[in-house]
């Protein structure tokens, strides 16, 4: 990460031992210093308003859009950061992110790998995306004036909205999970100006509110 | 290396313990079962025809080519690897390449870093590296029919006509070191075809043989 000059590490349930050691290595200890830790990848993302997860993809159903590190992956994301705060999103080495970890995501940047061997080595993972978009061409001027929502404040209206569509029988019980990552995952492609986001959180949670007081 | 297609890999003088652990790696098998020990540089290298070391540039006096992986340092190895056996060399990750070890290379590659931290993580860089070569663009179609000579042929060279500049007084004592280097970098820039320098080693070692001759 400081090789490349990115400077903000949140972690999600890191291994302890690991961490303590990674701290204490030479010449990234500012980094390290700063790294902050997070109970749930919303919470390290909140404050970001594109995120990027990685995959290599194996076998599993994607929905998401895919981007090449080596094609347009890497300039969509040094052009997003010229303007707003991207945060990308690694897995752990073993299991990569989960289908869970994926609804928090806009799109998925791929490394493409030699057939042979897909799986790539953490910390190797991270420095080849990060020299990719370091070396990426800035493809489009960002939008004068324009400040995109945060994840944070987008995962507060999917989950006003979510009460809501359970509360109003939209929601059937069982069928839970898969709903609350495509409300989720609707609230990302809305692509909320701040402004818009804080006036529809608003409009939910009255919505929320009134829903509760017709339970009662 | 696996992630990229790279398959050969050469060691000098490994920390045998990691090693070891190494070979034990998932995925990477194959790879490290086939890995060689060598006992120097220029054994490690002999069979390739051309050899790229890297650095981070420091503040030592390089007199190599310096060229960067984002701009025609991949392009150049990746065009190279088409006909010939390229060697891409990596010093140890605490003082990188020696001055001995340069001597052993056509010229030198350099991953550009934040001006921060321009010290890679080993791994890290090799990954870099490869990534970066792997999605380079083959710019010249290799000449047909010319077969490079290898370093380890060029090698024999050096050495020949190093021991009868030595014996003929061209090299004097004290100032030994520095012309080894200095030999073994004419003979880099020559590009000899194998066929060519079958014939010149022929010629040296007729000459070393008469040095010889006329010392008894």
């Amino acid at each position: 990460m400081s090789n490349f000059g990115v400077s903000r590490l949140h972690l999600v349930n890191p291994y302890k031992l690991a961490f303590r050691d990674a701290r204490s290595a030479v010449g990234a200890a500012e980094l390290l210093k700063n790294a902050e830790e997070f109970e749930s990848v919303p919470q390290a993302v909140a404050d970001c308003s594109l995120v990027v997860g990685t995959t290599a993809i194996r076998d599993r159903a994607l929905r998401h859009p895919i981007r090449k590190l080596n094609e347009d992956g890497a300039d969509r994301i040094r052009s997003a950061a010229q303007a707003e705060r991207v945060a990308l999103l690694f897995g752990s080495e073993k299991t990569g992110l989960s289908n869970d970890d994926f609804s928090h995501c806009h799109w998925l940047l791929h490394v493409p790998t030699d057939s042979e061997n897909i799986s790539m080595n953490l910390g190797q993972a991270v420095a080849v995306c990060l020299y990719g978009i370091a070396f990426a061409r800035v493809e489009a001027v960002p939008e004068q004036g324009w400040e995109p929502a945060s994840v944070g404040e987008l995962e507060k209206i999917t989950q006003g909205l979510y009460e809501s569509l359970k509360t109003s029988g939209y929601v059937k019980p069982g069928n839970d999970l898969v709903s609350e990552k495509k409300v989720r995952q609707l609230m990302l492609r809305f692509k909320l100006s701040a402004m818009d986001a804080k006036v529809f959180l608003g409009m939910v949670r009255q919505i929320v509110w009134k829903l509760r007081q017709e339970k009662k």
